[in-house]
């Protein structure tokens, strides 16, 4: 028995509520360790001899990454118990009872472990219920599992004549300014329809000096070259008549200089209303340069992104304002959220109760490049945009530094670590206006780039396009992959659009693959192979390096993604979902 | 190398910054895994190739437990770094480079194992400074390793005539009414400061039913029985001007049912304006009996104790104008929280900024029995009662279930696992109104008393005297472990006392004591011994069972305790502190 391996929190990290009522309770073990593990409960205020408030469960494995085993069981509370006419409880009282693979038997419970079952009720866990139950972490419904498609308005499209020579131009730069608007945007929503998307996300509006907008001078107004608030108005309005989703790309974190408070602190210094508004590290303010930092605290020591002070409350109610009006008045759906772990976690939850009070299913989607619990235990952001998928995608199929059982392993420490409710609303991203394309990193293998669509789109959670993607665009760093969308028919590669198509017709389909409902899951990393056999039969396979794999053992299957009988062969990065014929 | 023991989140629990300006950065592994740790820092936002960012700490081991050993380094940030002019740095991007005993070495960053170092700054933690450095745990500097002393108002003292047999009537009931008042207390200062006591903690003063007064009817009266508020500011002024702080018991989680709003609520039903106040379960009120639970949530299922709806924000409003008034009005120093765990956190933590607001420097200890870092981040409570302390104590001294490297172990837990701000002002408990007397689970045996108190008064954290103690009270379960206090010298066992008056010299002599400042810690289950080797010289020895133990190997020492020179015995349950002659 490993003891270090054993972890249990008894907070809101690994015992909490789930939407449908019922107690989540959670243990890690080290992996391979543990044969079977019971939870013992009872209620805390009825004493040990009231027997009848005993329960016990077997704790199913729900996740193993490469260092744990992952186990979880639901409660249904109240339990049968002594009170029947009112039967809510108020406090789980509860210990755990493991076996290892050996046999041996050990109880654990409030961090100490027993040789016996605790006679003491000292000796257990507490989880208050009704203080818990309040904390229940809620995600929108209609975003889970939803597929999502990012905007860089400025690039998208656009109702001005552009020449050709410049809306494809490659590579392309910050400055070049390609005329993208709303109005090309709604024109293009039956595109965005047809593709399958469920959320537009589109990546700032509202004015500023750039081409990519994260540099806000007004939150109040779109920026004139996109178009004006009726303009934003029709795209939400017919996004929502076409059973789409809009999202807006908030952020809070800094302004532009050019924003009015700013101004007010450069003009009066500390005589200005707004000096607290901001980071000030000087009254004289310069802006920094190559090898000096701005006077101010800024994004990325970026002169024209001054970071907000939002531990200031009347900043904090500025922006808290902005967030809620867009929801209220414009109807918008949710906000991702820029730069959002470099702002603390009481502004988020004030920000979350504000936003939850107007819309109680608007979505809130931290960006974030790195694990992050803290920020989801339901009192702060829903979900974030999921790099932690990109970087294990990206390794295997691009990087060939992770075996597919290293892939498992790190989807297995998200599955196992993170609170359930935010898997299904994780957008699983493979690139950004942040990254480089998918398929220049992939070095133009495009067999490379529709695996990583199937894996986003054939394994829960919210599969998120790039615009583009989905017709094979390529480009490189920043500012690259932000060139003008291929809207010329013979540049578009129409069948890696078909093949996103049928992903996202059979994720609608069949609904274990976006429950992740699993027999088996297997990696073999001799023939980098990645099995995943669905509860409903189906087995979906991944070849996850180049080659044939002939020795596939399924006959009298058919393939579904070809709608054709399967033969027995998987190439290189291909995918196959197989249903027994 | 075992990975399941490797455990670092890189939020609040394991990158803090400390009230220095420090940035502290843990990680645990698996006990006895390592041999050395380094931690690799840069700035987030210059890149990988701008060397004169980066830096190596070799980490230091802070703590083990059963499966973990825990190592931390702290920072300075600003560190060198290329901005000279303005060194602030926006975000600390780290990895950790680890070497196992064997001298195999990996790379851990990201939540992700590398085998050499990694090359790419997604491999790497993030921690942005300006949110985390506004997290800064702040608890008051009075608090550190203060000595307190728990007061039972109804029984320690009074001015009343009260007959010896009612006052010392053992076992005594709860409705056996001694007349202890605030003046009792306010005569016996002196008698408190004598002993070394730094904090007084009463238990509920405010209007009530009961002796206990954990049901209160009215927040804003001192309990008739016990005084008034010109006796209460009486009390706080001389205990400040004794050089003492006041602390109340804050009982917010419940009221009695002759609280205001509650008796509205049973009068008006739903049309009551405080019907949201409670957890009303039925219009019929009610109060429930041994077979049936109340009507309405209640602490416990106890009918005298309906149960305050927190999460209503005007009750809570209502609350923590009590918590601030008492603070602002009569000074007091903080407030113990009863049942604190069975209250929210968003609660707490709109309960910290109120009371801090109006005293930095106010503390705030919950009531738990249970390990809970979730309320100790620094944004809800500053430090809880420390059951864990004292159910190790017990199973070690009175239970004889837990060896002295079990001890080891279990408090090894809590120093390896808790925030570092809260373990000063942990609140390390022996017993409380709520536990049988120490002395009682000891068996009469006043060696283990003795001992205990050793332990909390030579160790790190906050030594807590339950009323008595000191003079070797004794008494069962609740109620009887609130006896009138012995005051009666023949009754009182002062060399107990002077033991007391004694450590608490000693503790505030040798600094590292408090300070936890060990070259060396040894446990010796054989022998039963727990020897702590102080890194200013002196040797700290428990024998934590009976018998005679001659074979101690340290000749040439004076016994500080007993202030003679060491005859190289120490006595079952035996304490002696030893420094070279």
């Amino acid at each position: 028995m490993i003891y270090s391996g054993i972890s249990h929190y008894a907070d809101q990290r690994d015992a909490f509520f789930l939407e449908d009522g019922r107690l989540r309770i959670r243990i890690a073990t080290s992996r391979g360790d543990m044969s079977a593990i019971y939870l013992h409960t009872q209620d805390k205020y009825i004493g040990l001899d009231r027997a009848d408030t005993r329960a016990c469960y077997k704790m199913h494995r729900y996740a193993s990454d490469f260092g744990h085993d992952y186990f979880s069981a639901d409660i249904d509370i109240p339990m049968a118990g002594q009170f029947k006419k009112n039967p809510d409880m108020l406090c789980l009282r509860y210990f755990f009872e493991m076996v290892d693979e050996a046999g041996a038997r050990i109880w654990y419970g409030d961090s100490r472990f027993f040789s016996g079952e605790p006679g003491d009720v000292e000796a257990m866990y507490d989880c208050p219920l009704i203080s818990r139950r309040e904390q229940t972490f809620h995600v929108p419904d209609w975003a889970k599992n939803a597929v999502v498609y990012q905007i860089f308005p400025t690039r998208f499209a656009t109702t001005e004549k552009v020449p050709d020579k410049l809306w494809y131009k490659a590579p392309i730069d910050w400055d070049d300014d390609l005329k993208g608007n709303l109005q090309g945007i709604i024109e293009h929503l039956p595109y965005l329809k047809e593709l399958g998307v469920d959320v537009i996300y589109m990546t700032p509006i509202f004015r500023s000096n750039t081409s990519h907008k994260y540099d806000t001078i007004d939150y109040y107004s779109v920026d004139p070259s996109l178009g004006d608030q009726d303009d934003l108005h029709e795209l939400v309005d017919k996004a929502h008549a076409a059973g789409m989703r809009v999202m807006l790309d908030g952020v809070f974190n800094h302004t532009s200089p050019d924003f009015f408070a700013f101004k007010d602190v450069q003009k009066n210094g500390k005589a200005s209303k707004y000096y607290n508004w901001y980071y000030l590290d000087s009254d004289d303010i310069s802006f920094g340069s190559e090898t000096s930092k701005p006077s101010f605290q800024s994004f990325a020591y970026v002169g024209f992104m001054p970071k907000l002070n939002l531990s200031n409350p009347e900043t904090a109610s500025y922006v808290i304002d902005i967030a809620c009006h867009y929801i209220k008045d414009f109807g918008i759906d949710g906000w991702r959220l820029d730069v959002a772990d470099e702002i603390g976690h009481s502004f988020w939850k004030k920000f979350r109760r504000a936003v939850k009070a107007v819309n109680h299913d608007a979505l809130l989607v931290g960006e974030i490049w790195h694990f992050s619990p803290d920020f989801l235990q339901g009192d702060e952001w829903d979900s974030v945009m999921n790099y932690a998928f990109y970087k294990n995608i990206a390794s295997m199929l691009c990087d060939g530094n992770l075996s597919p059982s290293g892939f498992l392993s790190q989807q297995g420490f998200l599955n196992g670590q993170y609170h359930s409710a935010v898997l299904p609303v994780m957008w699983n991203l493979i690139d950004s206006h942040d990254t480089s394309r998918f398929l220049w990193r992939a070095g133009g293998d495009k067999r490379k780039l529709a695996l990583a669509a199937a894996f986003q789109m054939l394994t829960p959670g919210t599969p998120f396009i790039y615009y583009g993607d989905e017709i094979a665009m390529t480009g490189g760093d920043d500012p690259d992959n932000r060139r003008g969308m291929l809207w010329d028919k013979d540049l578009q590669d129409m069948d890696m659009y078909h093949w996103y198509q049928r992903l996202t017709f059979f994720r609608h389909t069949i609904n274990a693959l976006t429950a992740g409902s699993y027999s088996s899951v297997n990696a073999d990393d001799d023939k980098c192979l990645l099995e995943y056999h669905l509860s409903s039969g189906e087995v979906l396979i991944f070849h996850t390096a180049d080659g044939e794999t002939n020795a596939l053992e399924y006959k009298g299957y058919k393939e579904l993604l070809s709608d054709e009988t399967f033969d027995g062969t998987i190439p290189g990065y291909g995918c196959v979902l197989l249903r027994k014929a």
